[in-house]
């Protein structure tokens, strides 16, 4: 009845973009973040993120975890845009069967994720539906005035590196969903790490960040589209865990869902080749492994190598409709 | 097979202000809004408030006056909290069915609003639902530095007064639903008129204030307890609409809605009986009618009188569970 319906990214250039025009902080809603004035040195950088039960996180889930899910994907744009977060404002819609118990236990999630990032409530709003679970957090941090980050300010000749590893949260997914079996990487599905330690870091070494919440590629892309460039990703040095390895070299279709599945929330940045070493050094100190595995281009488009020849790039990006 | 559960300003108290207990500009939760410092004369003020087809709007609603609600409930609040609005973040969560055409005249109505209170979107997130259409906005606006109103600072002898006429939205949703028949009220449950003009030239006036989304004797209510003060609430005094007066006159029982049924969007206001020429002067250059309905007393709890003798108030403000 519908008939073609626009995607997510084309519905928000298509419609939203334009209500945000005339908003400096907003970039054209093409970053992560939006940046408002906080003080005489810092911009404010604010996040919202809205995860819906059954969509974003499986039914049943244990309430601890969906609310350290729907803080961190927040935390994890934060971490992009190169801020320390410090608050957040969080909507909460119940469906008509929720219990006390259940409130306590994620309001004790909650307060776990206060304590491990930081931060503090802020505000927001509890309402009822008769629909699923919905929840929505609004987080706010901070950055040095005017030197926030975003996906657009990548140059060509800029090295693509990565945080952590990649692909567990997709291949983890499908553990969940009893496609193939792997606790540990189930565990990466269900609970992100944002790399808030080290996005803070990154503040004068890269030229661009994304986080990995649509997919390695499609994020990487949206820095190359963001700074009007292409983009060249090495498959084999894209960082696996060991348990990632393993299910991959037993099915190698699982390559698509590395590259293309979403929730890594890791970072990826634009580096300049001179600042490799300050990078090393921030990673270091922040304790997270960062790899390189591309290079940004003239031109536009993500090209795939594998072994150095072009391939087709698995479905760019996991969209939420 | 839940039990008894907590109704949602206890949830509130009991679960989700100890989260914000450090953070000094959140009141606690009792305040419509939180504070935020923004530059060196202004503070941020921000508010999260999500509506859901069919709880806080009728399902099947033109998208242009949902966009409108959705903006709209924030708005009051900033009013209530003395603040300049100027910008907000939206996030829509689609349920299964939505067209472009849907979104094309909902993005119309933001526009609108955009213009019409000078506010400008600035980020925000759009999933899918299997649910009901639910619409989260995150308005953020501006108050000169430290002088935010909120809920807490009445004092013993400040008069109550109350903006516009009270009553329209709750017998307009009667009417929405066929229990009455009158347009004009109809018209004004749909599409609420927040006290953005008046609200920021109440800071220095008014001792405390509240917009009226639960009803007016519970908001006016928790002036009174954020105040640690009693109300008495004189019913004669309450300003009612022709239309209004008319339905009421009719049907006394519809008093209950008037003055226990939500979705006015009016400011109750705190204010010394030292400052009722300000207010006024306030009101008028702002366009909008006030009222004194009631004085604020040493003790607790709301008191209703009808021509000078107590009566048993109606039940106490609506609560979306």
């Amino acid at each position: 009845m519908a008939g073609r319906r626009p995607g997510q990214f084309e519905l928000i250039a298509r419609y939203f973009a334009p209500l945000a025009r005339d908003f400096m902080g907003a970039g054209d809603l093409k970053s992560d973040n939006a940046f408002l004035p906080a003080d005489a040195r810092h911009d404010l950088v604010v996040k919202t993120d809205t995860i819906v039960a059954g969509v974003h996180f499986l039914p049943g889930e244990r309430p601890e975890r969906i609310a350290a899910k729907a803080v961190r994907v927040c935390l994890s744009d934060l971490a992009a845009g190169g801020a320390t977060p410090y608050a957040y404002q969080l909507s909460l819609a119940l469906p008509p069967r929720w219990t006390e118990r259940w409130i306590a236990a994620f309001v004790r999630g909650l307060q776990a994720d206060q304590r491990r990032y930081g931060i503090t409530l802020c505000g927001g709003d509890t309402v009822a539906t008769p629909g699923p679970l919905t929840i929505t957090v609004t987080a706010f941090g901070r950055v040095p005035r005017g030197r926030g980050l975003s996906r657009a300010g990548a140059r060509a000749g800029d090295e693509l590196w990565v945080s952590g590893t990649i692909g567990d949260a997709a291949l983890g997914l499908l553990a969940a969903r009893h496609r193939l079996r792997s606790l540990a990487l189930e565990k990466r599905y269900r609970l992100p790490q944002p790399r808030t330690v080290l996005g803070r870091r990154l503040v004068g070494i890269v030229h661009a960040t994304a986080d990995v919440s649509d997919g390695l590629l499609a994020d990487a892309g949206h820095i190359a589209e963001a700074s009007r460039l292409g983009l060249v990703v090495e498959r084999e040095r894209v960082p696996l865990s060991r348990e990632a390895r393993r299910v991959v070299a037993s099915d190698p279709s699982l390559w698509a869902a590395v590259l293309g599945g979403g929730d890594d929330y890791e970072l990826v940045m634009a580096v300049p080749p001179r600042r490799r070493a300050a990078l090393l050094a921030a990673a270091r100190a922040a304790g997270v492994k960062v790899s390189p595995i591309g290079v940004f281009t003239a031109g536009e488009g993500v090209r795939l190598t594998v072994a150095g020849r072009r391939t087709r790039p698995p479905r760019m990006g996991y969209v939420h409709f």
